[in-house]
Order: C-alpha cells, then structure tokens, then sequence
C-alpha cells in the first residue's frame, strides 16, 4: 500500500529501511563466499565463513521483523551497498596476486560491517520508539554481532594481516 | 604511474584508498548543505552546518597526505559513496513534508559517517603500519571528528528528533 506524502511517518521509513538491510543482507551473503575464496590468510578465510552462518542467521531475524510489523520480507534496491560491495570486487580484481590482497579485503569488510552498523543502530532506535520490544531486541542481536565482526577484523589487520602485506612487498 | 600486478604493495592499496576518500569528502561537502537546508530542526541544521566546516577541513588534510606521499591530490569515483548519498537524496525526496523527514535525514548522515568511519581507520592503520607518521597523526585527527559526529548525531535523535517524528505522526 502506497502512502501520501503527508502521512509517512516514522513506520514508514522504519519499514523502508527494512527493506534497504534485507536487500543489503542477502547481498553480502552472495559476496562473503567470493571474499572467503580470495582470502590467502586461513584466519580471515575462516572469519569470512564464520560470518556467512551468521549472516544467514541475521537475514532470518529481518525475516522475524518483517512478521512482527505484518509486512512481507522484501527487499528494495540498496545502492549503497551495490558501491560497497563493487569497490571490493575491483579490488579483489585489482590485487589479486598482490601481497596487499588480504588486506584490501578487510578493508572492503570493514566497509560492508559499518553500513550495517550504522543501519541496525538506527533502526534499532527506531524500534525502541515506536514501542516494538521484539523488534527491537532482533535488530540488537545483529548489531552486537556486526560490531563484533568490525572487531575481529580489526584484530586480524593489526594481529597479522597489514604487516604481511608489508613483509612480501 | 600505473604498477603491474605483481608489484602491487600496501602503498599502491593507501594510495588507491586515499584517492577513494578523497572523492567521497568533496561530494560530502556537496550534500551537506542539501541536508541543513532540509532539515526542520534548528539544532540538525546546525550540526550539519557545523560538520560542512569540518569537512572542509578534512579535504584539506587529505591534501596534506598526498603531499606526504609526493602524489597529486585527485580522486576516484567511489561508487560507495554516490550510492550512499544517493539513498539520502531519495530519502529527502520521500520524506519531504512528513514529520519524518529529519529523523531520515540524520540515518542517511550516520550512513556516511560510518563509511568515513571505516575508511579513515583503514588509512590510519596502514600509514602506521609503512612508518608515516605524520599521515597517521592527519587520518586520525578526522577519524576522532567523525566519531564525534556520529555520537552527536545519536545524541539529537535520541533527544528529540525520533521523537518530534512519533508526536507528530
């Protein structure tokens, strides 16, 4: 159902931007095998599959949202995420064979990690507002997780990543 | 200079990212002062007008950085960014008129200040990492100021922009 433009409310951009991190979800889903797969490191190899089963998780809790606002589980174009994901491929294009792969890819991650953080932080505040506890708490779960993830990313550019990258230059 | 692939270093990958980042401030700058003429709320208004300075500012700095590095100050399209701005744009558009409309325009600002977020603790991580000090000390000084434009931008949702969209509704 289409509204006017006088009556969107709060509802309505919450529900709009449902539709733009279910977009975003599923599409990070279809990138992190391909990220997986360019990795060299077996850590990052293994932070990126570990991300994907949490990713399938996080689309099923939007899923639950959906449910909860009697809506059905849609997507809509996100084209911030289309760019996100399309700088990563250029450079897992652009380096690949290079000592700096690795680290291109975590930077892509991390990139990918912030759109969702600032998203599911919004809409998660959103929630709270209009009163939806439930859904609230789903959009926190994932957010909990995304930060997490940031913070294994950064652990594994500091930890190894970054000075491999200079060690084979 | 363009470098094989096999010679692709940690410095070609800051170097491309600088260029990325540079790109996405200047049309930053440009969408700002789109976003304080839309926003309703005086303080919105002033915290958007107050980060145009900013920004400025951090156009600058990354001009400091390519000199560090002896290369000219220039940009590549970051489809990230124009993704990201372009949600905004459609979002001003929908909303414009609903009471709504600033607590849309502050998600798509915290949209961007996660994408430089992110960028910005890339680039200062590899310039110390290739002993650049002083670049470090340059990425750092912005990375503190978009940190504390996302908190600001939390702090007047929370406080009242979320709010005015639900009073009003």
């Amino acid at each position: 159902m289409e509204t006017t433009m006088k009556t969107k409310t709060l509802e309505n951009l919450f529900h709009e931007t449902l539709k733009d991190i279910y977009y975003a979800e599923r599409k990070i889903l279809r990138a992190l095998p391909k990220m997986a797969r360019g990795a060299k490191s077996p850590d990052l190899k293994a932070a990126f599959e570990k991300h994907e089963q949490e990713t399938q998780t996080q689309v099923e809790r939007l899923q639950q949202v959906f449910e909860l606002i009697g809506k059905p589980a849609r997507g809509k174009t996100c084209p911030a995420i289309d760019g996100i994901i399309e700088e990563g491929e250029e450079a897992l294009e652009a380096f690949a064979g290079s000592p700096a792969l690795d680290a291109s890819l975590v930077a892509a991650a991390q990139a990918v990690e912030h759109y969702e953080i600032a998203r599911y932080g919004t809409l998660r505040r959103w929630a709270q507002v209009l009163g939806m506890k439930d859904a609230a708490k789903l959009l926190d779960a994932t957010l909990q997780e995304e930060g997490a993830t940031d913070e294994a990313l950064t652990k594994l550019a500091d930890g190894s990543v970054n000075q491999a990258a200079l060690e084979a230059a």
